[in-house]
């Protein structure tokens, strides 16, 4: 068997997400699973680095597949090129030893969530940024932002119902860049929570706004408890960047 | 009468247009007309600085329009932004001396038309770009464009079947700028024929491509013949970049 890594853009403002839930509802995985299997005459099964939620969209997602079929990384590349809908984009096709596996292997990911921070929106990127006219303290955001870095029970910033995974993650770092109008924050860490970044930007805007101090931050770590933190953004501003292994 | 200048940003994608044309009919104008006519009682009928085609996109047509009311600017600016579609955005009203005239006043305009030239399209600027992979050669298309500088008669490069119009036009400046795989090309000029910008830029493309010479663009010019030059470029890359009054 043959073991290919794939690199996926998506624009995801028309799927329920990621993963694949039934063969009639609209995921990523689902259709580019439905290409592969067409083209191979196998059954595909695609194993992303991770989920993406409903509307969020990806720059680099990785996932990879177990196949026997003989056709060349290029082939396979032009053949998802041209039967993927043009909101989806397989841009690269790698062959990686079969011990290869996606979500296991993950050393760390990359997120950035985009806002576009001026009196009024913007046409072009509505469907990939939060548009907020709130003036916004950069400074005060930079401070919060320093208190989740490191490795923290992160249980106030999910939505995650299971009590029995985990909540402890490793921030490795957040960037916060202002240029004009346009902000983005990343976050790369060994992982993520359920919506945990959503919120990360929801409590990040709350100090910007000058809601909460920045040193709050470190209190709603402290709480372990949802209600403590920020309201989720929406998913439309978040982009999965890239996928370290 | 008062009269009211607006500056207005649109994604063109599906409109047929920025020119009304009947009741039923998607046209930015209409749009925009409808609304604010709701807002002041009056036939409100709005002067654009001059037309764009079916799919092209601004970031700051300007119009104007008289009316009567006497509805503060700012109260104007929140009507529009509450109930324009989602992909018009008036972002500016201004109070003007009546003698203003969104089209017949101006001075220059300022088209951009973007290019995503890499191996595969980008899913975020697909209805914002035209993609090609083919290798271009970015110095022979400033040289051909050095040559379109200037007052000439652009007959061979508009689709405009009247033959009373005059075809002379003046570009002052043509700017191609290649940043990674993101190629731009933002002309400046008195005025442009009917699909002119798309028809340059696809000859330039045809420079690029070294299916012709950079100097094969003088004889175009000369030849005063449609046929002589490329073919029109989607709309979708065509960008109104700035009014000059």
């Amino acid at each position: 068997m043959r073991n290919l890594k794939l690199t996926i853009q998506y624009d995801g403002t028309k799927y329920r997400g990621w993963q694949r839930l039934s063969s009639t509802s609209e995921t990523i995985q689902g259709k580019i699973e439905s290409v592969l299997s067409k083209m191979t005459g196998e059954k595909i099964q695609i194993i992303g680095s991770g989920r993406t939620d409903a509307g969020v969209h990806a720059q680099n997602q990785v996932a990879n597949f177990l196949t026997s079929c003989d056709f060349s990384t290029d082939k396979i590349l032009n053949y998802c090129y041209d039967y993927l809908p043009e909101d989806i984009v397989v841009k690269n096709v790698e062959e990686v030893p079969e011990r290869f596996h996606a979500r296991y292997n993950v050393k760390s990911k990359t997120y950035t969530y985009y806002i576009c921070n001026d009196k009024v929106r913007d046409v072009f990127t509505r469907k990939y940024s939060y548009h907020t006219n709130h003036v916004l303290d950069i400074p005060a955001m930079k401070e919060a932002a320093s208190y989740l870095l490191g490795t923290h029970d992160f249980k106030s910033f999910t939505n995650l119902k299971s009590k029995k995974k985990s909540t402890i993650k490793t921030i490795k770092d957040i960037t916060i860049i202002k240029d004009n109008s346009n902000i983005s924050i990343s976050f790369t860490g060994d992982g993520f929570l359920y919506n945990m970044i959503r919120i990360l930007v929801g409590t990040l805007l709350e100090v910007g706004m000058l809601n909460i101090k920045p040193s709050d931050v470190k209190n709603i770590l402290d709480a372990k408890d949802r209600v403590a933190a920020g309201e989720a953004v929406l998913a439309k501003g978040l982009f999965l960047m890239n996928v370290e292994y």
